[in-house]
């Protein structure tokens, strides 16, 4: 019997629990042997178990359980409904039985006395067993209770009013990740305990949804158009598909991993994403896709997504969401958080919307702005087109005539967005993309940018094929756009700071920080700069103004960078650790086609979790901390944080934290986490 | 006037020089000022320029030119033909003029002894200017004299022979890069001088070449085998030309850059190859390409090539062969280099011709032996073909029946070469380049395959589609596929034990270093090793040997294995740099797609070299440092080198010698040249 509680460590379910918990495999565990009770000696015996407050939703109310004449193990097991303690405890299913507040008064009562005293004592909720043998009360074991988010956080804000614990412990007692809970909506819990899911994928964006089936970024664009609730279900998405997945309540794909195109626009927008979903068979030509079970769904019908565990249902499920204003024990939390926390969160956002959608969620300034994104999605087609009018433009005059079109649009979006964050500092980064990939490929579209820029449809084949590239991660992208076209880099620093001048004169306030992507070699800084230099007096002399606030500065996302940040700092006003590319470059692991080895590498242990979710302390975080390190031995006062991915990671704040950056930057419905995990980070060193 | 001189360091050509010679534009120059003699006073007055010993071939004779009635500046102009000093010093153009010995013996013979003081003076062939004014000699300027390879050689083993010199001054003499005159085939110079060239294009492979044109691989194969010499003119090439770049005498392209397929390919051959030509137009369906001249060049048309200069010539020139075994001087001063150097000299090999041919070139052992070169080229059809199978198989059955079929072609490989190799290391790369890169893609070998697998055309494009990546350099590749397909490992490894074991049955040496490419982790590497240890042990119990020998080790050439080398080193018995993907994953390069930015960093002067020729010794040698340091703390005897392009460029071997490691490889016909440039390291450290 001793000898099976020692082995139940190495069961599956302990295993895979403490796998889940990061718990070392090789600590192992005790027995305590004691004298026995029972619940089972007849009616006048029973046993339970209780919480100090209510787990599901922080309720600071006694709430619990019991079995007459039964055993531990049989309220564990399920087969028989429990009581509730008390009315309070009261569920749909048990609230015929008889409460042990009614059928034992005097031993409820001091059952609950006990748990006061061991709140009291603990300073947690506490789970508590016992057991009532022939009329006396024995307390079997307590221990700190697990709950959800919305529960975590009710009760540290509310034990924290109560004087119960400090304001560090109260802000330890949440998970970062918890928080997500509170911050999407969800499928209605009590509707998926009864419902059986249609098929299960990779919980790509937590969160529920539910909408009407669409297959293509067309449909769902149209089918919002005209008020409909729809999901976006395909085997892959591309970069095309934006404006179709902005406008879904959720993405459902058949293929790609955690890191695929869809789950990572999700992730960024918060939305809820199911994707790797091999159950599901697409029939495009059919509209319909077939799951596991034969079960057929057809575009219009309606489907319900968990994307935190990765189900999806038949039909339309009642959706429980959250009002973050309304929450009050989430605004106290956070304001203890942003008392205590001493590294800066700020926002990915591309647009005012986002911008303000990051100031709710608190944000502290844009840590990246990409300018690309305005190609993409709303009100992006006529900017794209010019665009690619200059993309396959041959001399630089005609570059320069087309980069003078768009002009006014990269003015427009820029200014929009430092408008919105009112001073706070956005992070704005020069054009990144390799050229290609903003080509169209489609014979419509080709033909129409032949038809007007007047070249015929061979040269314009032939100046897009000549834009391929083998790897494109690698290629003619960042800077080097910049340093090969300066022309580009011109018009999109004369934006800025005209933008920032306009504000400026207006009496906003306005703070940009022009950002130069995958640099490599100092060099390409002092290149860049002289060309930000010039058009900083003429933008200086054209709107009469003797200075315009700016930073310059560049990502730190090449190995090299980070090697040679001694040098990097003397150009620099900032560093931004881009750490996606940083670990797709050091690793050697292509982001998009990772699926087809880190499924293996995980599985096999040989990568202890994906790098791209959390740091790789031991391999990237090197380089980062040597980055930092040299480029503030020649600037000591070099600014430095980290855009991307990561920044959203309650592991890697709490590491960015450690290495003395001055924030992290994540999507917008991250930066709650981002807030918290900092917080922690402040408190745990 | 003497303002005139110091503004002169800054005249174009000056500049050029100390750009080509690597001369720092801040040193300046300076000015001495001292009296005038005159060689334009009558007859009885000359000037001339002369050398202690012959420049051209390195002969220990005076040689020399002088003009009657002339000043120094009319004889480096070259208006007037000036007159040969002796009877040694005539050429076709000056062999009716009077020699100095005859016009003038006396002063002549003061002259030579002059001559012969100044060289014993400063131990080398000098550069003499005089000037007889008026019947007396002034000795006007020495220095030190320039000389082409060929000289170099032999002036530094004749002084070391005469005693004017030690071993190391002999050493020092001559540049490594030098050597490739006597190593390669050249252009008749005397042919060269009085012709045209057709085009230019960049120096991609020295030396010299003629042949008939060909615009295809099949056609240059075809040809080659009826006896034609040919020279395969494309406009980029790819794997599949291999072969037929293999037959050629010559390889130009018109486009893509130093870096291109066609230029690594050729200088890993010692090919004459001229790349990058935009002076030509090749039209395919007419078999020409028209020069920029308007020269139409039609298949079949003789061409010659100097690859050193990268000129392209109508017609067949004469080449110049040279005999490295007639070559006494050289010789001896390999003899010197050897007994010199510390560092081991490798070569790059994948088969026994090549392997001959390293040895020859003075190879200590084969450092990258690419298995996957057995599938391109002569009699590579069939391991293909079972390669082609392996790829498109679902399952690891059919896998393994594949790879069961291609097991007997991997061992006839590597055991051919490493019997040749008698005992010498050969460190054999397990498969490394992403399994797409293998599968064809006309309709025609598809429709073969799908034939032979019995599989459907359309199953097979979707296997096909499915191994697409998007950046296939960072993709599924190196050991991903050893820990993906475990069963790809394990016949490798077999054949390469099994083919050890039966040559050290039949009384042969042989010592094979398996070695695992793109690893970044720790894991990987004992992931692998258990495979190794596995098949070890059924190899040795199957040919009842005790022990077989082998080395275990790594390549390191993602930046995060250098940073984790300490924890590598634990499972690797060696590691061999592989600073071509080191270079492209720590500056973001892909070196297919430079061709975009890299010509105006380089003009910019934002690189000062290209990185993939000459170690970028600020980053990517702090990476390769730290990954020895690292490496070598946790086991100092780690055996460390460098395979790739890089082991083959001087100043990256001596970069290498500096860094204590083991050895370097390059390419065969490199080797020569990478041992006089580790000799010279060990001098210089």
């Amino acid at each position: 019997m001793i000898g099976a509680v020692f082995s139940s460590w190495n069961g599956k379910r302990a295993v895979e629990y403490r796998e889940i918990e990061k718990i070392p495999h090789e600590w192992g565990t005790a027995v305590t042997v004691q004298a026995m009770v029972f619940g089972n000696m007849g009616t006048d015996s029973c046993t339970g178990v209780a919480f100090t407050r209510n787990p599901g939703n922080g309720e600071n109310r006694f709430y619990g359980e019991y079995l007459v004449n039964a055993q531990g193990e049989d309220v564990v097991a399920g087969i028989r409904t429990p009581a509730p303690v008390n009315e309070y405890s009261k569920n749909s299913q048990s609230k015929q039985f008889k409460t042990l507040e009614k059928l034992m008064p005097s031993l409820y009562g001091e059952l609950f006395e006990y748990q006061k005293r061991l709140e009291g004592h603990y300073k947690d909720m506490q789970d508590i067993e016992f057991t009532i043998e022939k009329g006396k009360l024995y307390m079997l074991q307590c221990r700190i209770g697990k709950r959800n988010g919305v529960a975590a956080v009710r009760m540290a804000a509310e034990m924290h009013a109560e004087k119960l614990i400090d304001t560090k412990t109260a802000i330890m007692r949440v998970g970062p990740n918890q928080l997500v809970e509170l911050l999407l909506p969800m499928l209605d819990p009590k509707v998926e305990l009864v419902t059986k899911p249609i098929a299960k994928g990779l919980p790509a964006g937590p969160g529920g949804a539910r909408g009407r089936v669409v297959f293509s970024s067309h449909e769902a664009v149209s089918w919002a158009k005209r008020g409909e609730q729809v999901i976006l279900v395909r085997e892959e998405t591309s970069p095309e598909d934006v404006d179709g997945m902005h406008k879904s309540q959720a993405i459902l794909t058949s293929k790609g991993g955690m890191t695929s195109h869809a789950a990572l626009v999700a992730r960024g927008w918060g939305k809820c994403c199911i994707v790797g979903c091999s159950d599901i068979e697409i029939n495009h030509d059919a509209r319909t896709f077939k799951a596991k079970d034969g079960v057929v769904v057809r575009e219009g019908d309606w489907l319900s997504l968990n994307g935190t565990k990765g189900l999806v249902y038949e039909g339309s499920m009642a959706l429980v969401d959250i009002d973050l204003d309304k929450n009050q024990s989430y605004k106290v939390l956070m304001k203890l958080v942003d008392k205590v926390k001493t590294m800066g969160v700020r926002a990915n956002a591309e647009t005012p919307e986002d911008a303000k959608q990051a100031l709710k969620f608190g944000a502290e300034g844009i840590g990246l702005f990409r300018t690309e994104h305005m190609f993409y999605g709303e009100g992006g087609e006529e900017p794209l087109f010019l665009l690619r009018k200059m993309i396959v433009s041959k001399s630089e005059e005609e570059r320069r005539k087309a980069l003078g079109e768009l002009f006014k649009y990269v003015k427009k979006d820029v200014k929009d967005t430092l408008k919105v964050m009112n001073g706070r500092p956005v992070t704005i980064r020069l054009l990144d993309p390799p050229l290609h990939e903003f080509v169209p490929h489609d014979k419509e579209k080709l033909q129409e940018l032949s038809r007007e820029l007047g070249i015929s449809m061979s040269v314009l084949k032939r100046r897009v094929i000549a834009l391929a590239e083998n790897n494109p991660m690698l290629g003619h992208r960042g800077v080097r756009l910049g340093i090969s076209y300066p022309e580009i880099t011109e018009m999109q620093v004369r934006a800025i700071l005209e933008a920032t001048a306009e504000l400026i004169k207006a009496g906003k306030r306005a703070l940009p920080e022009i950002m130069v992507p995958v640099t490599c070699t100092f060099n390409e800084l002092t290149h860049q700069r002289k060309i930000v230099d010039l058009v900083y007096k003429e933008v200086c002399e054209k709107q009469k103004l003797k200075k315009i606030p700016y930073l310059y500065g560049t990502m730190i996302e090449t190995p090299r960078a980070a090697i040679r940040a001694g040098l990097m700092a003397l150009e620099a006003d900032f560093f931004s650790y881009g750490t996606n590319d940083l670990t797709q470059m050091s690793f050697g692991f292509s982001r998009d086609d990772i699926g087809g080895f880190l499924p293996k590498y995980l599985d096999l242990k040989i990568l202890p979790y994906d790098p791209f979710q959390t740091i790789d302390t031991d391999g990237i975080g090197e380089l980062i901390r040597m980055g930092i390190e040299r480029g503030r031995e020649i600037k000591p006062k070099l600014k430095v944080g980290i855009c991307g991915e990561h920044g959203g990671d309650p592991e890697s704040v709490v590491f960015c934290h450690k290495l003395g950056m001055d924030y992290v930057s994540c999507s917008a419905f991250r930066v709650p986490i981002a807030r918290l995990a900092a917080a922690q980070a402040a408190i745990g060193s």
